[in-house]
């Protein structure tokens, strides 16, 4: 029935100030205010509608997608909005679009890589959009290896021009959204050759397309490279495919910042240091780590309704089936999810402000956090969309068979997340690179060198070395402290076991390659301590609001002990815990799921997310499912006619045995 | 270029017979040369042509799938193909179509529920596709949980009929495959009532539709469900949604073996035992098992063949970069795959042995295995299941970026396989299922009722639960003694270990909800064990050709090496293993990862997949993925034309600054 609240009982369990908790997940009241002003603002504009998207061909998807984006720069420009609330718009739209490139990649390369002449030029033109700009840098045979490229800039000092060139098939450009059938101009990576040197991979403005016809520039093909995982997902998207032949660009066009190239072809290195690189690549993957703790929140609250709308079994007297929440199958899967979803909701606060602090000291030439920052957020990059991604399909195979329905909105939202599993650096690179630092760290320690920050355990190492778990109680595990030693210990001992292996190998870089499985669990445990540590650190602040502390101890209890409980190995292993201890962290992990157990619809009302923003049957507000998947399914083509296209050519012949004479 | 072997090299370096490997994986001469054959007849035809799929919008998708149904069922008339011939062409075609449920549904319902009398009415029938039948079990309400169906079938004397009625909302058949588009009748499950008594779910013959006119027959409201996960996918299939308002159908149409409605109106059950039913189950499940290793040898030779193609880092001479499958990581991520796939193979056909066998039995009144061998296929459905669909996931990530792409085959095969995990009962539930079963066991140790089959080690209970490992070097891993000694002891302790603590509670049903989670645990090392135990049953039989026996072994160690290292917690917690005796068997399956790398194309060559099924660029037999790559980027619809659809409404407003004045 319309209007009736179907999980009202449900929240009516709750035992904390559901406001205040949203204030919480938000971050502030402002950033709350603002999201949810924005997010009811898609909601409410039919413009925005979503729910027909798994069922458009290739052509109509792309289509309307440049509609919707045009539609919100409208929207943006009507209401004047800030730059935050139109980027917050542009999420809540909720379609993998043009625009994101544009503005989240092109104007930030060129923020961060042009000069102060470059930027006055190029950056008007972009704000307005009288320019749509994609990041063109991966190619058909490189990906994650920037400095295997092979694309070429060679400097024709008689014009005064860099000649763009793709010398082979694998250096076509491949992937860059965006690119393939709208951008028209690209931030293109490419080495720098002068005077037959090549100087290595820099970047270059090119544009890709005529501003009055749209057609490609003589020498430059390009096109969409095709269909990707998914329904709608990243098929809104038109990641491309870009060849250049000899195509000319002015010398201004090179992005000169940290390098430059001078009218008479001479190259330079400014004295910009390179590390600011690093800023940016911190900035981007906080960013991603963020967007883990949405797209995971976003499964979870699908997945915690349906599941407390969804009854199954233990009804043998008439009476309604358990709701499956209720089973503790469920919640030893779902929970940690949810408690995931905080989890690096926090770890991702805290990264902002840890990119707020690089940037600061970068100003002040102070470069002495820079390579532990970098090593926590590419780990931290891989630790969270890895896990989000596999939460997402956790949470839609917790749906039961319903879960594999688009009107679920889990295909969808599985399908558009995963890549962040690949991009901006693969997750498993990523953890070798956290692994490097781990190993340079231990063999710097006792050097006098003091770790610094997430690293800084490191500098207790003898204590961690020799400590011993003392839990003798259940209870004994929810003591921060004690947690904190667990996942210390463990850490550091992993690491120290890995630097001692690797000593075994007389050349270090074979055994780093030898031992890199190893070295990927060590930078995993090492990853997981920061968010645990974020996580309780987040707890120590004053948090307003009825009970909202005391459940979000509960969900950090839930994320460390069930890591703990997966990992056991690990810290069993490091001869840090008992098998007797590790018994009583399970047991205290159950009594945690049967605390939050009341609280689950409230604790994921509390991500404030839309119906429309949610898009998913499963998983609305209300938990009218049935009769709304049962309304849905009647839109699908194949219902608009009771005879589907096909059945006098294939199904009647055969059924009538006349298909010998049948022409197929 | 055309016809050149860009993985001649790596075919070189194998130190096996790959023709006599390729007769181990089909499981005997017969079926090599069946498969053989077969693939390659569907792979010549352009009429089962597959490289498009996922560009058509639904209706056209599900026109094409009925028209390579009729195709493939005129083949299999004009080539007089046997049962199994026929059935592996609609495995290569490898689309989901109504004739998957027809053949694989509900011509078995018939054969094991109906009556001969009704055997003999409906199956010849069937057999020559004069009718076409589905199977119309799960509702949108309810699930796995078949007792909690509501569709009602109440006899009416005065007309010898039942009326098939769906009471609620919620009783609406919701997911049959064929049921939505196609299908003329259905088995219907429905709740049997006579003179006010509910005597629980039988099945009935329905038909759904005129046999001259396709249209729904009086009563009947019928539709597609709607779009699911991918873009192909299951979304060939027309999953059903089917109301009932008093529809009538004569008695004669309950499918009567097992329990009967006379005349009168009087139910009966017959003297044919229900256990029966568990025949079935055991029959349909190990046909699963086999699937699962079918797919996820195919993910595996994917990313094993572009893992040899792929080349990434480790080039600072300007020579070529690393083959990607050379690191460890990649080789600690894809020979577990490759070596599950083996060994799902061989458990696979053991259950298809083991079925044989409970047939025989059950002939001869013999109930004695059942219990056994039923927990055991649930048991291993499961398993395969859930390892199979995260393999898949984990050979597309292993892929890199190119794995995301239509055009690599994976996302379809994710999409299409997942469902596995919820069909044919829940994942978890069923290894609830065999958490029973070993509950029951461990409390009749010391009864006298002694073990058998798969859980006969159980007999061995006192020696399991003290012995303690005697490894002292990475070689001795190597042991299959050991290693049986090993999974078995786990096992064994984490039974005894729940059913302890299952003992503390007063209520055993609520002990068994709220440790349910760690009884799935024990459930899984209990089918790892089994799994692990057939593979090395298997290399204990003669195995000919040169080399092949050696490389099995080495894949068989890779295969309980990786779930003992991945498992160390449970090994370790049970105080089985010291955790340097955990690091030797570490240092044992990097030794073997070694061993197997210069035979990794030689081992996925040997599943003798045509480029056709396996309808995928990255895993092309040739190897000449990039060329093809870029070739089949230009087909995308959206490449028709430079300027994309709704450029003109939706770009140049927007570069011109014209937008304020557009209507979107």
């Amino acid at each position: 029935m319309e209007g009736v609240d179907y999980l009202a009982d449900e929240r009516k369990k709750a035992s904390f100030d559901v406001e205040a908790m949203k204030i919480v997940w938000a971050g502030s009241r402002d950033a709350f205010e603002v999201s949810d002003r924005i997010s009811k603002l898609v909601a409410n504009d039919p413009a925005f509608r979503k729910d027909n998207r798994t069922m458009l061909p290739r052509k109509e998807l792309f289509k309307n997608t440049l509609r919707k984006a045009a539609h919100a720069w409208k929207r943006i420009l009507e209401l004047r909005l800030s730059e935050e609330e139109a980027s917050k718009l542009r999420f809540y739209v909720d379609e993998p679009a043009y625009t994101d490139l544009h503005w989240g990649m092109f104007i930030p390369a060129i923020k961060g890589q042009g000069t102060d002449e470059q930027q006055q030029k190029w950056l008007p033109l972009a704000y307005k959009m009288q320019i749509i700009g994609c990041y063109a840098q991966t190619e058909l045979g490189h990906g994650s290896n920037v400095q295997g490229l092979e694309t070429t800039a060679t400097f024709d000092p008689h014009t005064d021009e860099f000649v763009i060139h793709s010398p082979t098939l694998t250096s076509s450009k491949w992937w860059p959204g965006g690119l393939g059938k709208v951008s028209t101009h690209a931030v293109v990576y490419a080495r720098l050759i002068t005077d037959g040197k090549d100087h290595g991979v820099h970047a270059f403005i090119v544009q890709l397309r005529g501003l009055e016809d749209h057609r490609p520039r003589p020498g430059i093909t390009i096109g969409d490279i095709g269909m990707k995982f998914g329904n709608g997902a990243y098929n809104t998207m038109d990641n491309g495919v870009l060849r250049f032949d000899h195509v000319r660009v002015p010398r201004s066009q090179m992005l000169m910042r940290v390098s430059q190239v001078t009218r008479e072809g001479k190259y330079n290195q400014s004295d910009v240091p390179r590390q600011l690189v690093y800023g940016t690549m911190v900035y981007v993957r906080q960013q991603i780590v963020a967007d883990a703790s949405c797209a995971l929140s976003r499964a979870v609250c699908i997945a915690t309704r349906y599941s407390a709308v969804r009854r199954q079994f233990g009804s043998w007297n008439g009476g309604p089936e358990t709701q499956i929440i209720d089973f503790k199958t469920q919640q030893s899967r779902l929970f940690p999810l949810l408690a995931s979803a905080y989890a690096f909701r926090f770890v991702g606060e805290w990264l902002k402000w840890l990119y707020m602090d690089v940037t600061q000291r970068l100003q002040s030439d102070d470069f002495s956090t820079l390579p532990e920052a970098h090593a926590c957020t590419a780990g931290l990059k891989s630790l969270t969309t890895s896990a989000t991604a596999d939460g997402i399909e956790e949470c839609r195979k917790l749906c039961g068979g319903h879960g594999y329905l688009c009107s679920s909105g889990l295909p969808e939202l599985f399908a558009v997340y995963v890549p962040a599993c690949t991009y901006e650096g693969d997750n498993i690179v990523l953890l070798l690179q956290v692994a490097r630092f781990l190993m340079k760290t231990v063999s710097q320690l006792g050097t006098g060198k003091q770790p610094v920050g997430t690293i800084a355990y490191m500098g207790r190492i003898e204590h961690l070395m020799q400590c011993r778990c003392n839990v003798q109680s259940a209870e004994e595990w929810l003591k921060p402290g004690q947690i904190l030693e667990a996942f210390e210990a463990r850490a550091a001992r992993m690491s120290v076991s890995c630097a001692r292996n690797l000593s075994k190998f007389g050349n270090p870089e074979e055994g780093f390659l030898e031992l890199s499985a190893d070295l990927v669990e060590a930078a995993v445990a090492h990853c997981q301590l920061i968010v645990v540590s974020k996580f309780i650190e987040k707890l120590q602040q004053d948090i307003p609001g009825e009970g909202v502390k005391q459940q979000l101890e509960a969900l950090c209890g839930i994320y460390y002990l069930s890591l703990l409980h997966k990992h056991q190995g690990d810290f069993l292993g490091a001869s840090y815990l008992t098998p007797k201890q590790a018994a009583f962290a399970n047991d205290q992990l159950r009594a945690l799921y049967t605390k939050v157990r009341p609280n689950a619809i409230a604790l994921v009302d509390s991500f404030n997310y839309t119906d429309h923003f949610l898009g998913s049957i499963l998983g609305r507000y209300d938990g009218n499912v049935y009769p709304e998947l049962y309304k849905a399914a009647w839109k699908d083509p194949l219902n608009e006619s009771d005879i589907p296209d096909g059945y006098h050519d294939y199904i009647r012949p055969l059924l009538k045995q006349e298909l010998r004479s049948a022409r197929l």
